[in-house]
């Protein structure tokens, strides 16, 4: 049984992270933050506390850590004897953070993929460039290693797996749709790190159709999905993580990923990328400054976490999965939907980050109990889905499926 | 009679100025061409050199000065005995350089008005915060300073004050609109400095109307023209140097600028401003460097000197003057036509580039004859507009006249 989890990032999503844990800490034990910096980790463990969210007495600290460091990290776990490292900081310090767990046999996950910040990384499967290379050497430790634990990557991974499991013999297409139909009242925003953001949709978009990967360019093919509570959204097929561990565990079907967008962002977004203003390569200004002018881009924008006391409306995201089952066709949709409102009075978060922060918890709730402490490295699919969108419908992330026979709650018996 | 020129500023105005002082080197004498980067000035040499611009053969020299630094800028003054200045860098060494010529007793001339890089200049009129504060001390040194002698301002303040002299007893409003009706194939990219560029657009737009000064923002007033040669365009109502000084010298009518723009351009300028990202206030990335954003926009636009060999089509910028002559109400537009690629083939620069730095060397050459040398700091408005207008149809920009009788040349007895 781990217990004690430390958590990496002091963002938005590790706010929720860090609330989701001290609500179910009789479970999971002490909990430590850890970020450049420190101040971010105290803010989170004071609203930790003025919301009361600790069930039971445990401790709750915040610490300055750089987690390109391996060493330092590995000394934070060891002296926060921390079983479990939930790390949602920037995704450019996964390999670093895996090493350290790696190193110290705690259990480790995350919520997007690793990057180096000099590359849009291009190759698919992209968790073949870096995670799975550990894959190995997990497997010989007995480390545990969930890759992709948030919403999407994560729930969405553990729909797909139970529309496998339950709703056909043999599943062709899993369309996963992630709509925001949220208004956040500024000009613009991006609902997380606009550096990660903006990173997702400047490279080729991957998708995995008739046994092979397609390449096309973002907002190339565009869709409108009339979906539960937000209704009629447009939706442009993306790069995006879960597409890459999907094709190869879903034995062949065709995988899509398709993300909402309105006019509006593409317009901004175009423009920032046609003008060069979303490029990773440095620039050297006129006086010989050289500057990353994504991260210029990301200064100027408003602070992610900044958006969410305002933030009204619902998000929605889950897979549309085809495929036969008893010789018929059909479809389902399994999904969820969440409010940014509720979201913040709760955790003092928006929806966005609600989403992503909540399934990591359920995940590590699953590791202290045992039902998920695999000792290896794997994508949520490859793990029962029952136990954790259990924990999640208890939590705050009702699954709710949508088929032929209606419009209803998931049970679990 | 003074004589050598000293050319401060190697972008493509400079190019233009070089040419040109070439092409007319028998009246001005030794042309010097100094700017932060030598190479850029040795480029110009080789350009004036390679299209056999040299009437006769006078010395043309590149050199490296930094034009913030006043006692380099005297020194190079003296050590070239330059007679003239033509001060075509950046808008903001404008006082450095004025100084160093009042101290050493050069004319002095530039394009635009000085700017303080950490300001949007706000208050009218502009001349008014910097230049004129001069007025007194070049008067009783005995320097000839003229201000703004571009196209606009320049030219255009010459057609006001012939409409002035020549085509009303009483002008009642003048309305400068500056239209580049060419394309440069370029997604996006300005045709001067972009700093300097956008830096027009961001703050106030001033007018002057019934007797005082009138605030808008940008893009709030627009109106479609209907012009000579480039046909209808739709022109905004903007901030310009010339309004400011137009507002004094033009007894109390209305002085308005508008400039042409795309909707793309429109759009483009639109998204950078609300992003914040045409700001000319420093941010601080995550990483903590210092950055201004305007800046690094610059750095990832096209060099408006690139956009030259590809430049098609024309401009067309004048004066509609209304008013009133032996008691009818009457309306003129004096304007002139430039082609971008006859530009180019000329001179090595495009058509912005050319309106803006043919008239200083007509400037220049009037000095040198005396007619302009009046020893002290004016407005172009304040001098007499023929023998520049003169000059200036001789050496690549006529002037034309389009009113109730007709449209025709600017003729010269």
């Amino acid at each position: 049984m781990k217990k004690n989890v430390l958590i990496i990032g002091a963002g938005g999503v590790a706010q929720v992270v860090a609330h989701k844990c001290a609500q179910n800490c009789d479970v999971l034990g002490d909990i430590h933050i850890a970020s450049r910096t420190v101040e971010k980790c105290r803010a989170i463990v004071d609203s930790v506390r003025e919301k009361k969210s600790l069930k039971t007495e445990v401790t709750l600290e915040a610490h300055a850590l750089d987690a390109m460091d391996v060493e330092a990290t590995k000394a934070l776990i060891e002296k926060t004897r921390a079983g479990i490292v939930i790390n949602v900081g920037s995704a450019f310090v996964n390999m670093s953070v895996l090493r350290a767990c790696m190193d110290t046999g705690a259990a480790y996950m995350d919520t997007a993929i690793h990057e180096d910040p000099k590359k849009i990384c291009e190759t698919p499967p992209w968790y073949g460039n870096y995670e799975w290379k550990r894959a190995q050497e997990c497997k010989e430790r007995g480390v545990t290693a969930i890759l992709g634990v948030g919403f999407d990557p994560g729930v969405v991974n553990a729909y797909a797996r139970l529309a496998k499991d339950e709703y056909f013999d043999k599943v062709t297409a899993v369309d996963i749709v992630d709509i925001n139909a949220g208004s956040h009242g500024k000009y613009f925003a991006t609902n997380f790190d606009p550096e990660i953001n903006f990173r997702e949709f400047t490279g080729v978009v991957y998708s995995w159709q008739n046994g092979q990967w397609q390449t096309n360019s973002m907002f190339e093919v565009g869709k409108e999905y009339d979906l539960p509570v937000v209704g009629k959204c447009k939706a442009y097929m993306t790069g995006h993580d879960e597409v890459h561990s999907l094709a190869k565990h879903m034995d062949g079907a065709d995988v899509r990923f398709w993300m909402g967008f309105g006019d509006h962002y593409i317009n901004v977004f175009t423009v920032l990328k046609n003008l060069g203003l979303l490029s990773e390569q440095p620039v050297k200004t006129a006086e010989g400054l050289e500057v990353v002018p994504l991260k210029v881009v990301k200064a100027v924008l408003p602070d992610p976490s900044s958006l969410a006391p305002n933030y009204q409306g619902k998000t929605c995201i889950g897979d549309f999965v085809k495929g036969l089952k008893d010789g018929q066709e059909r479809e389902v949709f399994i999904y969820n939907v969440a409010d940014h409102k509720d979201a913040f009075e709760e955790v003092g978060s928006q929806g966005i980050s609600y989403t992503a922060g909540v399934p990591p918890v359920a995940a590590a709730m699953l590791i202290a109990s045992g039902e998920w402490d695999v000792k290896q490295m794997v994508n949520v699919e490859e793990l029962p889905p029952r136990p954790f969108l259990d924990i999640l419908n208890r939590i705050g992330l009702p699954t709710r499926i949508k088929d032929a026979d209606g419009d209803r709650a998931l049970t679990f018996s």
